[in-house]
């Protein structure tokens, strides 16, 4: 049965001759058939595109260390053979004429793509119909639902994610998987159904970071990480931010039990404070992504308005009314904010914060709260989601791990180190 | 008569019922049925459509200065109603779903869309069918070249180039128009087929330093320069860059000239020594351009390497030779560049160069050296081509002004200053 919870291992069985990227594909269509009118994480599925596709792969070299492999893509994502709905009423069933630069490079790493992943509306708020694998009252978060709760539940190994204030970290973190934002502009976007140009990042929803990590070098191109562990225990910061208001009980336990088992594991933690620009990147991302989005989707608010849902125009609005000045001034607390990052980590190769407010809220309405997760793309730091712990409704909640500023390969190592750690 | 060489006079006289939308655009269509035929700098014109437009821009108050003016848009940036095929047979007739971000912002200030222009091939080297308006048998330059033509021809008042080397600057020094690159990320790239991500820019061709900066602001959906005239003669600095090398008479004679008559006109002129870094800025340009189109262009290089041009197929493969670890020392040179550019202005409002080695050079195969544009492209800073000077073969010769980052009101501030005294 070809391992569909570890893309490195299935594709290494693949590259040994044990199983084959047909089976995979096979096995991940059972899953499906299983589970998906439950979960509801596809959007769209061809499987005689995704067996041909497979086969295709079965009958050369492996081209990476990720052949045949079969994922998923959030469909904000362009793709040449599958419709791309952006999450909109506006868009939905429409053909691009090409894949999105890194959808053609993991297919050049010899990935198969099985099919298009649920996402909210334009990576907005409102939600599709994805429900949580680990109980389906629950939202899986958002935006890209579709994309944790796939690798979650085990249809695929890998799927991607975008983030412009929480959509790669929250969903991973309510989904119970790694999810791995890296640094601003490491995976090209051509492609990509862009919201806030300075904000959007593509990034990956995976089991594993080595697998996280593999991903995003093959949708980037280059290496961006490294798959090694860390050499000795990383020196781990506590920065507990402003996002500690919202906090709950559950990711306030779930920070304190990593950092114990950090500690325990022979790593320093220490209490990390922010530099006060700090205390107003909050607003100033919201000023950012908002007055960005009003300009993004022209197409849509000035053709289609009554398509959008209230809670888009409402966030679009809320663009509208910024003024220039103060679009400028976030813009300002950015440089700042950036500046300080070296402060932050002057002392820790690693900041530990909560990934989310705590477990997936009850519901499908609401895809929880972004505010742990909207500093790290404000300032365009990697991060990543780890999970193992959970919480006192049993569900998933994660810890996230932020590098510094073009420093993936801290939070990859950090996150591969802290993974076996976290057990309950 | 509608004005089609000044688009802020165009619409002031459409506002005050001299004129009409519908009238500018049918004036359009007369000069390009009368010129196009030899100019060839129209991929697709569909009148029906440019007029409706017009005659809704008629019925309603003004939304903004630029009101009813017809305009040309690049063929490398989608349009809802009309085909966009990147100047590649791979996707020649392919028709997007939606409107770009900046084209639906232009139409949205009630600019009316009258065709898409000639773009070389992936805005890259292999040209289109254009020709140089003021000599037929010289190239426009590119790869902005139907837009640089259009409105040096007098076809429409404005239209939207883009650069990753020197494809707005270039073109528009070539054919004696005023070309404006904004400072990277001042207009959403969203529908933009891009090239390389960290130096792709859309900006302006016009005859007038304001019409640029009030059509970039409208494409950017904010304020960006100011339309408003430097109070006093600004403070210019020389910088030859390690581009002179390639400079040819026409050019150095032209930045002699445009000093002079700045010195004449109560302006300051000093040489000014770009800091040691930019003497690697040429080279690393062009690493982080081929790196990254590599990467960006992955679907069409995958899937359809054979409709690409020999000159495209070269750049990529250098692209796909390129080490990581060029391209990580490539950035890197660009931070110190940036960091540099304090120095350089530290005494300077802005930088004056030539905007191209020379005259446009005679033929159509070859649309002329970047080599003046590529460090300002790299940097990211804010650039202004001013007309008026010729060459020895009468052909126009720009001069190119370049404003600190994100200070573009001091580069279109000096470019207004300037344009009056370069004649002759």
């Amino acid at each position: 049965m070809p391992n569909l919870k570890d893309a490195l291992a299935l594709a290494a069985s693949i590259a040994q001759g044990e199983t084959t990227a047909v089976a995979a594909v096979e096995a991940a269509l059972t899953r499906i058939e299983a589970r998906d009118g439950d979960v509801r994480a596809w959007k769209t599925i061809q499987p005689e595109k995704a067996l041909a596709e497979a086969a295709k792969r079965d009958a050369e070299a492996p081209r990476s260390p990720l052949h045949g492999v079969p994922v998923g893509v959030k469909d904000v994502i362009d793709t040449g053979d599958l419709p791309t709905g952006y999450g909109s009423p506006i868009h939905e069933g429409k053909q691009p004429a090409a894949d999105a630069a890194c959808v053609a490079l993991l297919r050049e790493a010899g990935m198969v793509v099985l099919g298009k992943t649920v996402s909210t509306e334009f990576a907005m708020r409102h939600p599709g119909a994805t429900r949580n694998p680990h109980n389906l009252a629950h939202t899986p978060g958002g935006s890209s639902s579709g994309s944790a709760a796939v690798v979650s539940d085990g249809h695929v190994p890998l799927a991607i994610g975008t983030q412009t204030s929480g959509s790669i970290i929250r969903p991973a973190s309510f989904c119970g998987v790694i999810g791995y934002k890296p640094s601003w502009g490491a995976v090209p976007r051509g492609g990509l159904k862009m919201l806030a140009e300075s904000l959007d990042v593509i990034g990956a929803m995976a089991n594993t970071a080595a697998d996280a990590d593999a991903f995003v070098q093959a949708m980037a191109g280059r290496p961006i990480a490294a798959t090694m562990p860390a050499a000795s225990p990383p020196r781990f910061g506590i920065a507990r931010t402003k996002a500690w208001a919202s906090v709950e009980h559950a990711s306030a336990a779930a920070l304190e039990s990593a950092a114990a088992a950090c500690t325990a594991a022979g790593a320093t933690v220490t209490d990390v404070e922010l530099p006060p620009p700090f205390a107003e990147a909050l607003d100033a991302h919201d000023v950012v992504m908002t007055y960005e989005a009003w300009r993004m989707l022209a197409h849509e608010r000035t053709a289609w308005w009554d398509q959008l849902s209230p809670a888009l125009q409402a966030v679009l609005e809320r663009g509208a009314d910024c003024s220039p000045e103060s679009y400028a001034k976030a813009l300002k607390i950015r440089s700042s904010c950036r500046h300080g990052l070296k402060t932050a980590f002057a002392d820790v190769d690693v900041l530990l914060t909560p990934s989310a407010t705590g477990e997936a809220p009850e519901g499908l309405d609401f895809t929880g709260a972004p505010e742990f997760n909207r500093i790290w793309t404000f300032t365009g730091t990697p991060c990543v989601t780890v999970p193992g712990l959970t919480g006192p409704l049993g569900l998933p909640v994660g810890i996230q791990i932020i590098g510094p500023l073009g420093g993936d390969a801290s939070a990859i190592a950090a996150a591969d180190w802290l993974r076996p750690l976290l057990t309950q």
